[in-house]
């Protein structure tokens, strides 16, 4: 069973963007969600793919991913994803052993920006970086597909 | 944009049976539905898709369907699919210049059969089979991801 192990963390400060290798933009929407899973079109620059991805809480999801077409991608979030759709470029940093994926997000989700590493078990170590700040893996508000329902700009501590 | 135009079929009669070509056990799930789309995993012989389908009522359905691996798919049927699944055979029986797909419903929904027609466009005609009953292309109840929901043994006018 392909499995995802993924800790996600917020920013402590700016030092990272200092080390980004390279960054890519990124459009994703999601077609409904059941209990059980998430289903995921993302347009990534010249590449597309369809995600299923499990709903259970935390640390370890059960994952599978598909290319498929751009332009069908981009006409299935267009017309069948949920709005709005999560918009953001992610910028890939390394440090130490691993390379953590930063995601700055736009749109609704303005102000947010999160860091991710993947690991190959739950507990494989990894080093720290300076600019990691709150370990958020647990918290689901910080889900993509939720940013969809409940965007950052609406969390009641971002409201002014 | 890829679009599919099908109409659907009840049964008069067992005449079919004999003209039938080539027949294919079928199992099939949904993952969860939102407004705009179905998406189902197919497990069929040896090959297995995923499809997502507008939820558009009536004939005209915008479709996406993808190959994925069929140790994948049974995996994502056993562990996120809505319940029951559906299990049918399909029949392909050819009249005139079309060919019908017949599915033969067991579990939940034995005692149904349904025979579907894909059409070039809306108005596109079509030899009508003597074994052909009432067209219900646009009756909600028989689109196979109402069938797990709502399964065929369960109608009002089937429960005894």
């Amino acid at each position: 069973m392909p499995e995802e192990i993924e800790r996600k963390f917020l920013l402590k400060d700016d030092r990272w963007r200092g080390q980004v290798e390279r960054s890519l933009d990124m459009a994703q929407g999601y077609l409904g969600n059941s209990q059980q899973c998430s289903i995921r079109i993302r347009v990534s620059g010249e590449d597309a793919n369809l995600n299923i991805k499990s709903a259970t809480l935390g640390i370890h999801r059960q994952e599978y991913d598909y290319a498929i077409p751009v332009a069908e991608a981009r006409e299935m979030l267009d017309t069948l994803a949920d709005k709005p759709l999560i918009e953001k470029t992610r910028h890939m940093v390394r440090y130490g052993e691993h390379t953590w994926e930063i995601d700055e997000f736009y749109g609704d989700n303005a102000g947010l920006i999160v860091a991710e590493i993947e690991l190959g078990s739950a507990d494989e170590a990894f080093e720290q970086p300076p600019w990691l700040g709150a370990d958020v893996s647990d918290d689901p508000r910080y889900y993509n597909v939720c940013l969809v329902s409940q965007p950052f700009n609406a969390w009641p501590e971002n409201v002014s």
